[in-house]
């Protein structure tokens, strides 16, 4: 048996490709979902869909950010629409203040009770929404406040493991294909209907993404940006 | 008004008087509360009492820390029990690995919501019960991590305040007494019950800590340890 390893499972493109890439390298997976109150609950259907596809035992952790936390994410308002270009520029109102801090709180002390001193997280700072608590400096002093306050983190030392953190989108599609992710059952939609909106910050850098490792996103949306209108256009021409 | 503070009340007497501290400098002051699958309510209870008396908003999060983490404070096994001269040798199974590094990401969670960049919390390191997570250097680490992890902690800064982290349980009864803290209404008990055990580390703590003070505890006890009954027989005799 591989190293115990705790991985945050969303349910969204990249938590999928990191729980692939865990098991490729040998670690026996346990996956943590997050019921934080939530605007839709699409998300948590499909990191249970993909904990079954890949075989690996799931909890899923409640939260009550909604009571806690103003976001567009936990129903306070609409979420905004902004352009790809400048996404990265500003922190949109889907920010969830301290969310992945909580989470990977949460996540900690699962692993610590459970014997696991390592924590996948599928967070990237080069294709995202601009959130803080999504950058790799961010990981580190997180880490070193986890080996101070915790005995595990004395004794042993936490790893956060955040290995899509220098790829692009695009780059983690390919990797994921490579892995075998399912990438029908992830869902991205900060809207989370049937379909995905194709308008809010995730399903566009999700279509950049797909469009970017020259594939064609497998999920369902309502309406397609015009720049993956074209692409899906060209390629059909060649 | 003064400036905007969030207070975590757990309902014991450490909390209760950094609460009566945060307001005698002029804070404006939000409690929050947590609900996380603990042995007992008792401190819940408690907490909405002194939240009232001190005339503050309070709000309780809900986590369930029951499913995520092994410790008899979360119902997986009995509470120890210690002697007094080796509390802060090792780390008792209460323990809750991450416990205030979860509430206090959930507090900035809060307080950045609502335009607050203090967080008051009491936690103490010197009669405590040996956690990793009530340390001086856990707290500097920590506010890092908002710091660099957070909107608010990026434009403002966070400052997590700890003021009674060098201060002896008597010296916190002393200063909660100058400070009218009604600690008849606060509960320590890990065990929970209408009254206190008067066994576990956290009662053995408190009453040393009125002892030193050369106060009673007004709580009532199901039975006295050896050293606080030869105190009260003392007390009474001048």
């Amino acid at each position: 048996m591989g190293e115990k390893a705790v991985c945050l499972l969303s349910g969204g493109l990249d938590s999928a490709t990191v729980l692939a890439y865990a098991i490729s390298k040998g670690y026996q997976c346990y996956a943590i979902s997050f019921n934080y109150g939530q605007r839709h609950m699409k998300e948590l259907v499909s990191s249970e869909k993909l904990a079954q596809v890949f075989n690996v035992p799931r909890i899923v952790a409640s939260i009550n950010l909604n009571d806690l936390s103003k976001s567009a994410l936990t129903g306070h308002g609409d979420v905004e629409k902004r352009d790809l270009k400048n996404i990265s520029d500003s922190i949109p109102n889907t920010y969830v203040p301290s969310r992945n801090i909580i989470f990977l709180s949460m996540a900690a002390s699962f692993a610590e009770s459970h014997g696991s001193s390592t924590i996948f997280i599928g967070a990237n700072a080069l294709d995202y929404s601009g959130y803080p608590d999504c950058r790799p400096e961010f990981y580190n002093a997180f880490e070193n406040a986890l080996n101070i306050g915790t005995d595990l983190g004395n004794r042993k030392g936490f790893k956060i493991k955040v290995p899509l953190q220098y790829l692009k989108k695009s780059e983690i599609i390919k990797l994921g294909k490579s892995l075998g992710v399912p990438y029908e059952l992830t869902s991205s939609c900060y809207e989370g209907g049937d379909e995905a909106c194709g308008e809010c910050d995730s399903c566009l850098l999700r279509l950049q993404g797909f469009m970017g490792a020259e594939l064609e996103d497998p999920i369902k949306y309502k309406k397609y940006p015009d720049f993956y209108e074209k692409y899906l256009k060209t390629r059909k021409k060649n």
